[in-house]
């Protein structure tokens, strides 16, 4: 019954971790076959064609030859791979405010956290366009927001979502347990360096560097 | 068994819109609660401490009284609405990729198209700040891209996901059938137009602008 499941990835990218820390956690095998985005590896014609029209990764690729699916968007792939599992809640009103964190991660957290960390740490602030560096100041407020919705929240609870670990705390570590990379000082965030503790606590836990050993 | 809906919304929104095309599709009774975000009215103390920690509408508010909870996120409030409804594939891989078009409308679409509509249309362009005008002709580049991307794909299907229309059409309706607001023509997206018609033909359909009459 198991389909082999294949990541197009690029392991700087926490996005890309997202989907194999979900599989990890559910004890998923999971290939990977790895891109540079810095070098344009995912806009290449073959890409564009087969694996995502949208130019992006990751992709989650379901089974191979004739009847192969790709599936982009980090929070889709991890929700495909966790359907029927304890890491998307039975109750109604759960499984949908799981979602609302979901999208909050993809709204107001990862095109500030995980863009600025993605400029500083990896293009480097000297190669910035005007036009990005103008924007610096402006993700900054808005990811300290995101940070402290998450802190506030996390403040009088152990997980985000209802008592134990669901998707919605897998999408949300991937960026925020890099935020000090993009500039954010996670001490003024107590609640969240509980909480980060707690994730990293969970069985079968895989690091972002060394994600094919147990972290 | 039902609980009583209420919409927190500024009906010039089109991610409040989503919630209530959902409701109208499947016949749910949805009441509403007006704030005008012009004029800062989500981001008093009374909403911040009841309605939404993020200061942002939508929301959807389930029950009253002592057992209210509030859902914020369009995306999350269409999907607790339109749960065991044929709004929502049955299958596994199409509810999947359901929710990548809903996380692509949200990172790819929204903050490029909703946001030129929300500064052109009811900022005005003279009233932007240098910071957001810098930033106009990069979002135009984005927005015409997640068109781009929308349209080839429904060149040659009628509906997002599957034989159907899903949430996934609902959630990108929202702001692409008000693009020209944004300043995109949706000339150049001829299998936009077609399907942007097919959406509108579905049974109990209203309307944004009229969205308490049948559309």
């Amino acid at each position: 019954m198991a389909e082999p499941f294949t990541l197009h990835e690029d392991p700087r990218s926490g996005n890309c971790y997202k989907i194999k820390l979900t599989a990890a956690l559910l004890g998923l095998p999971l290939a990977t076959r790895q891109y540079d985005i810095m070098q344009g590896e995912t806009r290449t014609p073959e890409f564009l064609a087969t694996v995502n029209a949208n130019g992006r990764i990751p992709v989650l690729q379901i089974g191979e030859g004739s009847g192969v699916r790709f599936l982009p968007e980090s929070n889709a792939a991890c929700w495909y791979l966790a359907e029927g599992s304890p890491l998307i809640p039975d109750d109604r009103f759960d499984r949908a405010d799981m979602l609302r964190w979901m999208f909050f991660e993809q709204y107001n957290h990862e095109p500030n956290v995980a863009t600025l960390r993605f400029w500083l740490r990896f293009v480097g602030e000297g190669n910035l366009s005007d036009q990005q560096r103008g924007q610096i100041m402006a993700k900054r407020v808005a990811g300290a927001d995101a940070l402290r919705v998450m802190d506030e929240h996390l403040a009088a609870r152990d997980w985000l979502v209802g008592e134990a670990a669901t998707l919605a705390d897998i999408a949300l570590y991937a960026y925020t347990h890099k935020a000090e990379e993009a500039g954010f000082g996670l001490g003024d965030y107590p609640a969240i360096g509980r909480w980060l503790a707690r994730v990293a606590g969970l069985p079968r836990f895989v690091t972002m560097d060394l994600h094919s050993r147990p972290g």
